[in-house]
């Protein structure tokens, strides 16, 4: 017996998921109501230049009251393919285009209450776009760059909370082995 | 100036959790409403064999209807510690108590639309207890054991859809420094 839904309750529509509460019965038999977050998936860039540099965005996250580092990467519109929205988001956010784009798979962001999927491309060859388009978003964004062992350093530091999000740093683990050096 | 909250709406309460909607006043002067997970913190545990292997849950996701591998972890009850929590759910989940821990740090997990914080602990000198908690949950939970190769061929196989969530990725990249083999 598997898992079946009984009942499914919208109770918002926000601008890139909804969510909705929905009542099932477990294979056990028993009932239960589970809240998540429904969202369409989105894409995300490891973006690293010539010199091995990576190209991460600095912007406030409403929810956590910081700034944090993260790997440009945007929700897919309707009907929209991985590989349009980052190529768009890259520019947007970063100012730059890729001209190399490998796909490295793809991963359940938080799958205890979102059924958002993130996929993960590799950017390579790189250029800075002399008119950068407008960026969509509400607030300022700012590019930084960093090293690998930068990154690496920040990830296994043990310093307390991470300025890195768990997306980043799980785009960056699936790019790790495709470098040439380890970051 | 700063971020400012102009009116916060509580949609609904889950169980580990509640959905809110904020309208803010960015630094810009514009208004804007968010959504979000409001949530107050988790932890995950890294458990780690003393032959090197890595103990993970295999459990039912309902938001992605699959099956998923996750390092153990679970919500922090109210005004607990996350140390008390981890020490929990390991032995909920796994029926496995630690003797040897290590705060390796905290991420947010989906700073999108989402507070939650884990905290992150290195579990080893592990111990089979002969009569493991009862689980909380309403789902079977099945251990499952990896080495550190297997779970990082995983990750970095460029196979699609990642059967390993984000949050057990970071964690592991946290970890890794930490052991005398890296994964």
């Amino acid at each position: 017996m598997s898992h079946h839904i009984l009942r499914t309750i919208l109770y918002h529509h926000a601008r890139k998921f909804s969510y909705k509460v929905e009542e099932l019965r477990l294979p056990n038999g028993a009932r239960g109501e589970y809240a998540y977050i429904h969202h369409d998936g989105a894409a995300i860039a490891v973006p690293v230049t010539a010199t091995g540099e990576f190209i991460l965005v600095k912007q406030y996250r409403f929810p956590t009251h910081k700034y944090l580092l993260e790997f440009p990467a945007g929700t897919m519109d309707e009907g929209e393919q991985p590989y349009h929205t980052i190529d768009r988001e890259l520019a947007e956010e970063t100012g730059y285009r890729a001209h190399r784009w490998d796909y490295l798979g793809a991963f359940y962001i938080c799958p205890g209450y979102s059924s958002e999927i993130l996929h993960v491309y590799l950017a390579r060859e790189l250029e800075k776009l002399s008119v950068p388009p407008a960026q969509d978003s509400d607030e300022e964004i700012e590019v930084v760059s960093l090293s690998g062992s930068e990154l690496k350093t920040m990830i296994t530091a043990r310093k307390g909370l991470l300025t890195i999000d768990a997306k980043s740093v799980t785009a960056l683990y699936m790019a790790e082995a495709f470098l040439p050096t380890a970051p």
